[in-house]
């Protein structure tokens, strides 16, 4: 079988490898790989920047935005030959953290997980793969061309999650968010926004192409203004954020509703110092009561629930996420951005 | 009887004015006021610089942080005469706002309140008060030297509060806390700290004096190392910042440890630009899932929880933290800040 590989911190070492393919054995699925999803993270690999093999090895195989379809289950795993799957990307240290021991690997305390693709275990990026049923996710049939988003909208999932568990704190009717961002994980927030009946708006530095439609189309509004004119207008209840600029995120943070709740999910560079009114945030969050949380990562009741809010969208509107899907045989036009690509997807059932 | 009382705006206007008692109503407590306890809100209305008078008045009775003993309690109120009550601060609207309408004023979203001795609203330093039922929390007689530290214990307990609804989104097991400045409400948020049974470290530029020595009593350790170095050397899991300096809100929030939750409690000013990493700061929020709350004001849950907990600690650490009790005939003093301060009292019962 063919995988995508690399060697962790050596640009230039990406490859189409021809692999032994995993064997079935009794307690793992076996999985026809259809697709992989590329992002960020993805490209930070290639680059050398980030990423680390398996315990032992020198290669890693990439891919964590998995879709495959069941080759071989195992009987009582409650999943049979033919499900349609997307596989999770962390997995705890066999000593646990006590968040790892409940099955919040997400909110990991002591940093010695692994993640498929990642960091230290081999990823999705293969035509054939094996995955725990306890780190499998089954989806809808409905979601064979779009399953690879299911990873992606688990991270939009858990976010949401914080934002709904951190409002539940006092009375909580919100009715308005500003999402900062359309890229993938911009649009399915909008997606889950609306799916909630918010009024949802989105905010990006595009003016044409894919990004203002497709938001349309979800029944959000779509702004290209400046941000914190856009906040100043809207004063939303909610902000997810999802650009990792510093600049978005400070017009964000202490300008929303009174008791606002600003979502970060992006992972933004450090090194930059720029002015800024500290002492104005800390006022403004203390006297309305407002919460910033940052998100990252999913466990498995975050895959279910963006399994569910897939399911429950319009497929149409889903493939119009997935802006370049690039077969086999192109393999490396994949893994280099172009400046229009919402989500590039690999197929892998190429020859 | 005698109230202390000040023109809204007016610098200068302070003043011990001779007004007419409130009379017995078949719908309010009957109270006679046995202190208040005063702090920097108070100075600032003082300065004219805060505040405002009943809709109609020009003078506004002092005092939010109210001590006094019931003399006539209607039928069924639930309160008895001879009974130590403390009258909450904020009163909602009219016509309220969704929390407002739910009993969470503290999280009121129009800003439209009123506030006892603050905003638009008579306060308690006046020798006798009265208070709707609804708006008194009755104290235990233990607390009768102590009592008017249930006010800024209502801010701590809606501090803690916010703390363990948004620490329970996910597993949440904390074990260390530092609480940033030792003035009365970081004080009594360590006291909350010990009483949780958690590791609590204080932090403050005082080296001598009480604040060491309430600190060291409680069981906790006291820091007056620079906030930096102290977060890198204790990573907690929770910090509650009560100095409103934005240079220590900066050190520390993104420096806790992951899944940490930083409560900021302190009203800062507005309009100094220092540089800092934006950037940075939204990188360690995501990556460890953190949150910054602001919390401000206390409903009527927070008053009983703070009755209580100050019912369970020993009455003396709390009368050590009335670092000066002012007769009527020196009030004047009483507004005077003094360095050695945590909490200053005015006694209303002097003739």
């Amino acid at each position: 079988m063919r995988a995508v590989t690399t060697r962790p911190g050596v640009p230039g070492s990406l490859a189409l490898a021809e692999l032994p393919e995993p064997q079935p054995t009794a307690d793992s699925l076996l999985v026809d790989g259809l697709a992989v999803g590329i992002c960020g993270t993805d490209r930070e690999i290639v680059r050398g920047e980030y990423g680390s093999p398996p315990a032992g090895a020198e290669v890693l195989v990439l891919g964590h935005e998995s879709l495959g379809r069941v080759r071989h289950a195992p009987p009582g795993s409650g999943f049979s030959a033919g499900d349609l799957v997307a596989g999770v990307v962390r997995r705890p240290d066999p000593e646990p953290c006590g968040a790892c021991a409940h099955g919040e690997f997400d909110m990991c305390r002591n940093g010695r997980y692994t993640e498929r693709g990642i960091v230290g275990r081999d990823g999705y990026a293969a035509q054939v793969w094996s995955v725990a049923p306890a780190y499998a996710v089954k989806l809808s049939a409905s979601l064979a061309d779009v399953g690879v988003l299911v990873e992606p909208a688990s991270v939009v999932a858990k976010a949401w999650e914080q934002v709904e568990r951190i409002g539940a704190r006092a009375w909580f009717e919100p009715r308005r968010v500003l999402v900062t961002g359309a890229g993938p994980i911009g649009l399915l927030a909008a997606m889950m926004g609306v799916q909630r009946g918010l009024d949802v708006h989105v905010v990006d530095q595009v003016t044409c192409g894919p990004k203002p439609v497709l938001t349309e189309r979800l029944g959000a509004s779509y702004h290209t203004a400046a941000v914190d004119a856009v906040m100043t207008e809207l004063r939303p209840d909610v902000v997810i954020e999802a650009t990792a600029a510093a600049d978005v995120v400070w017009a964000v943070v202490g300008n929303t509703a009174p008791y606002g709740i600003t979502c970060l999910t992006g992972v933004s560079s450090a090194g930059r110092q720029v002015p800024a009114d500290l002492g104005a945030l800390n006022r403004s969050l203390v006297l309305e009561n407002d919460v910033i949380v940052g998100s990252v990562n999913a466990n498995l009741r975050h895959y279910a629930a963006a399994a569910e809010a897939l399911a429950r969208a319009e497929p149409d509107w889903l493939s119009g996420l997935l802006t370049r899907r690039v077969p086999l045989a192109d393999w490396q036009s994949a893994y280099e951005p172009h400046p229009e690509d919402i989500k590039v997807v690999l197929d892998l059932t190429g020859g």
